[in-house]
C-alpha cells in the first residue's frame, strides 16, 4: 500500500538490531484516522472470502484489528497473553514466543468465542517470524473454525516467516513487505494485493 | 446511554465476587459496530473540549478509545503496562492496581507523545475504584498537558471511584453507571449525559 509505504519511509526509525520504530503512527501513539484507512483496505481485500469474524491478540494490533472488522462489519475478539500455563478448560491456548520482548507467553481466547463455523481472519500490526500468527492459526485450528487468511500491517520479508506461512498455502497479505532496512533506505517489495 | 444499559441488562452476566462479565461484546469479543457507536456518543459529549488526543492503556480499552478518536479526528497514545519498575528516563510513568487481575503495574508513556498544550481525554472500558483512571492522570499531569475529562464505558458507582474524581472536579462521564447489581437485576444511575 503506497501511502503506508510512504508513511514508514518518512516517520518510521530504523534503530540498530534490526528494529523498526514505527510508534509515532502505529503501536503507541496512534494515528487513528491513518489505521481506519489501513483496515479498510484489509477489508476490501478479504470482501467475498466470507469472513465472519477478525481476530488478532493484545494489544497493539487491537486498533488496526477494531478498524479492519468495522469494515468488514463483523465482530473482533482478542486473544489473551497469560504469563502462565495455569490455564482453564474453557478456553482455547497456544504458545507462543515474542522476538520484540525476548519472552515466552500463552494466547487464550475463550471457546464461548470462537467456533466451527466460524471463518476467521487473522490480524496482527507486525509480521516478521510468523510467531503470533502461527499460534492464532493453531487456535483457530482447535476450535474447527476456518482460517480465511493473515494481514498484517507491516511485514519484515526478510524474516521469512510471513513467506513460510504462504508456502503452507494460507493467504498472507501485509500492506507493507520490507525486504531490507537500513537508516535512510527500507527497500519494500511490490505490492500486488493493491490493485488487485 | 439506553443502549448500552439495555446491552448489558440483555448480554450481561452477573457473577459471584461482583463481578460484571460483558466479554462477550466489549472487552473479549468485540462487538465492533456497537463499540463504534459508543466512541461515537462519547465523542459527542466531548466535542468542543479542545480535546487534541485520547489516552488509554492497553489492552481492553484500546478498541473503544479508536472509536471515540476517530470521531473526535485526534490521535490515540496507549500507555503500556510494565511490570517492572525498572523504567526508562524517556517515559513518564505512574503505578496502579488492578483489582480484577489483584496485582500492582507501572503504566508508560514515551514522553514523545505527550506534551504540555495536550488537552487529552482519557478513556477505560471499565471505572471502579478509578486506580487505571487516577494513574493516567497522573502522567497527564507529569507531562504538563491538561485533562479535558475522563470517559469509561460501564461504572460501577457504588465503588466510588467515578465519584472521588468527580468531587476533585474533574469531568467523568459514563456511558453507563451501575449503582447495584445481582443476578437478573442491574440498577443503572439516571444519565444525565445522554441528552445534555
Amino acid at each position: 500500500m503506497k501511502l503506508l509505504e510512504e508513511k514508514i519511509t518518512a516517520e518510521g526509525k530504523v534503530l540498530p538490531g534490526n528494529i523498526l520504530k514505527v510508534d509515532g503512527f502505529l503501536n503507541h501513539r496512534i494515528d487513528v484516522a491513518f489505521v481506519m484507512q489501513l483496515g479498510e483496505e484489509l477489508a476490501r481485500r478479504f470482501k467475498g472470502s466470507g469472513v465472519n469474524k477478525v481476530l488478532t491478540i493484545e494489544a497493539s494490533g487491537i486498533a488496526v484489528a477494531t478498524a479492519a472488522a468495522f469494515y468488514l462489519d463483523v465482530p473482533l475478539v482478542f486473544a489473551k497473553k497469560h504469563k502462565s500455563d495455569n490455564i482453564s478448560d474453557n478456553v482455547y491456548s497456544a504458545g507462543a514466543h515474542s522476538f520484540t520482548h525476548g519472552n515466552d507467553y500463552t494466547a487464550v481466547v475463550s471457546k464461548e468465542y470462537l467456533s466451527a463455523g466460524d471463518v476467521v481472519l487473522i490480524v496482527d500490526d507486525f509480521l516478521a517470524q510468523g510467531s503470533a500468527l502461527s499460534c492464532m492459526i493453531n487456535i483457530v485450528e482447535q476450535a474447527g473454525a476456518t482460517v480465511a487468511g493473515c494481514a498484517s500491517i507491516i511485514e519484515k520479508g526478510y524474516q521469512g516467516g510471513g513467506d513460510q506461512l504462504r508456502a503452507k498455502g494460507i493467504r498472507v497479505e501485509s500492506l507493507a513487505i520490507i525486504e531490507s532496512m537500513e537508516a535512510g533506505n527500507i527497500v519494500y517489495r511490490p505490492d500486488e494485493g493493491e490493485k488487485a
